[in-house]
């Protein structure tokens, strides 16, 4: 520490250390100096350590957020003729609800602007997944974003660099010093670039379950309320859902074949529970964004008249994308079988979550590549009776060597109980914050 | 993490912040890969402020404390004709008692190996006190060592690197990440030095108050108990003593005053604090070396003979240093007057061993040089009646821009209240462990 710096970072991991509450200056100074290389990594991860372990109250976390903003530039969206709306998942197994609910969005006249990232571990990332169709991309200009919002109503694109950068220095370190699931963390990660993005409206969807980083509700319900004050606070009308991801999304987790079943959805098909929560959040989407009623716009009916897939179509040809081409498949093939007659009660969401990684749809590192072809299909969800010998997956790779791990990851994915059994009542929505 | 290796970083610190236990496997392993540079520092900083938030139990410490030894070279005393005894204090204000005690109980037919470091922050080092001493040098072969030991019986040397290096550079880490306060790592920290050097038995002193890293005697008994536990199980006869460290010891802080005052008490006067603790070092010393009673050898006795004045000369002279030299005198003084008449109730340690610092006895960083002749000269201790104006203490500087700061520190350092009062009533020695 220089004789200039304002603050100790010795004391400042103190404080927190010994339970107190940091200061206004105190959390200013640290992210700052983080930011500037001040603050060294070791110190940051044990402050981040004491954090974890002793929380933060509500001022502290704003206060955190707001310095992770003021680290990097803002955008503003003020000068589009349409009111943005954002949404963001915490992030779960199949979870390709981003690529049919932004163009939806945009169909019932609003902006969508989600600025995504790619995937590491076991959930995928939204532009890993639009990488599938040949041409896109992922990397635009603002002005490239701003117009396309004017134009189309809807872009997902890769964040900037330049919004919160002490987030994306911290969140580095906290993945390698176990210091991820500190929930003032978390929701101060996700916030600062929602805030900073500019979005006037934005809904959260919380997940919950074995596929989620949250695995019981009362942690999920924690960060839901502490994103939805600080979004709030900021000015950001925010609201969230908590939704359930013990069993995957749909039917398929892997890059191609998640985009394939959006386009389903899109065509008015796809699986019930996709279109049930595309629904459910457009709506929350449009009432925050202060449009529903109103508007007397369905989002239902907008999907059903073929709008949503029009916004779409526009949506990826506008980053260079063929909505036509055929989208890649895996070159090998493997089912997994049904184990004897019955009903399929559970489909464990991590477990198909880490085979499609193990298969090449994800990434161990952030520099690997991904293969848009892999991943797992589903044949059979919860409640379904099933066959001895029946196809309950199909497993899809270009590297067959990775069978092997992805059907270890798949050993206890799957429960089937005696004809006449139930699996446990779920509800997809397990609750709404506002 | 490469795929060689046992076991992942990440999963030893979610283990110990979830409260768990760590395996040995894990503890054995995040150590060796630690000192390798294969766990990265800022994890050890997160596991580190895990541990200090989480605590550990007696056998995990024990198992740290092992793995810490075996990341080092171990010594073997057991060729001496001696039986050893080392002595350990937690660090105090005008804590000179190593000086005149290592000598003392050589004299009383004792090996006594100190292997010492140098003060950082507003403690004392031995070897820092000790090159006041024109010519005595803190550097010695093991092989010196073992010979001065056989032959003078006392040494006070400087560790060598190759003793736990991983204590080193996890010390070095805790210092800057607000972790130093862990009872585990301070006292793991301790033992496995003292363990390594291979001493038979072993004397602590473990400060409490003001001006000792543990600041109440709850925390303190606590930290002597793990570390007599620590050395027993390893088999190294061990005992504490808990001391006060609320005011001053003796009348001196500073390198060359210490020492001057250490050479009193070696020759039969000196402050009645620094004889009593000294001499009931010596005793307990004597105790854990199994040579108490039935050699018939009081401490108290072979002071008052001069036998520990002539074990003092010898043990400087077989380190290059001149016991006849005179000692270097500061260039610049300044008194700090007493506020009012009455009777001196308070003279807090921690404030007197900052000012010692700030003239320059000590050190801000561990590669700043210190002055010799720097210090606080106390002429009234708590209980003494004193008159508005008259001197409490003498401040010591070869830098005379110091002396603004140092008076600083001592702003509350002193309180004086109204004839007839009483200082708070507190025994030296205030419990003992074994």
């Amino acid at each position: 520490m220089s004789d200039a710096e304002a603050f100790d970072a010795v004391d400042v991991i103190r404080t927190k250390r010994d339970g107190g509450r940091l200061s206004d200056g105190q959390i200013d100074w640290v992210i700052d100096a983080y930011t500037r290389g001040v603050v060294a990594e070791e110190q940051m991860s044990a402050l981040a350590m004491a954090i974890l372990l002793n929380g933060m109250e509500r001022a502290e976390i704003a206060r955190w957020t707001a310095a992770m903003i003021a680290s990097g530039e803002r955008m503003d969206f003020s000068g589009l003729s349409r009111p943005t709306v954002d949404k963001h998942s915490t992030g779960g197994v199949g979870d390709k609800i981003t690529l049919p609910l932004a163009p939806l969005v945009a169909a019932c006249g609003l902006a969508v602007p989600q600025l995504s990232g790619r995937g590491l571990g076991h959930t995928g990332g939204t532009l890993d997944k639009l990488e599938a169709i040949p041409g896109w991309r992922a990397a635009l200009s603002n002005d490239e974003m701003l117009r396309q919002l004017d134009e189309v109503g809807a872009v997902v694109c890769q964040a900037g660099s330049g919004l919160a950068p002490a987030d994306r220095k911290l969140y580095a370190l906290r993945d390698v010093t176990g210091t991820v699931e500190a929930i003032p963390l978390i929701a101060s990660s996700i916030m600062s670039k929602k805030i900073a993005e500019g979005t006037g409206a934005l809904v959260l969807d919380v997940k919950v379950g074995s596929g989620a980083f949250m695995k019981d509700a009362e942690r999920a319900g924690e960060l839901a309320r502490t994103m939805v004050e600080l979004g709030t606070d900021a000015g950001v009308r925010t609201r969230a859902l908590l939704t359930d991801m013990s069993t995957p999304l749909g039917l398929t987790a892997g890059n191609a074949l998640e985009v394939r079943e959006a386009v389903e959805v899109l065509a008015g098909g796809g699986p019930a529970d996709v279109v049930e929560l595309t629904v459910a959040l457009a709506r929350e989407m449009l009432e925050a964004a202060g449009v529903s009623g109103t508007a007397g716009v369905d989002p239902a009916d907008v999907l059903a008249s073929g709008a949503a897939m029009d916004s779409w179509r526009a949506m990826i040809a506008a980053q260079g994308g063929d909505p036509d081409a055929p989208l890649p498949v895996a070159r090998h093939t493997e089912q997994v079988l049904a184990p004897a007659d019955g009903v399929l009660v559970e489909l464990d969401a991590l477990a198909v979550g880490v085979a499609a990684w193990r298969l090449g749809a994800g990434r161990a590192r952030k520099e690997d590549p991904v293969q848009a072809g892999a991943g797992v299909q589903i044949h059979a969800k919860p409640g379904a009776v099933v066959r001895a010998g029946e196809p309950l997956m199909t497993l899809h790779t270009d590297t067959p060597e990775r069978f092997e791990r992805a059907r270890e990851a798949l050993g206890d994915a799957v429960v089937v109980a005696p004809e006449g059994s139930r699996p446990p009542e779920r509800a997809l929505i397990l609750d709404r914050v506002t």
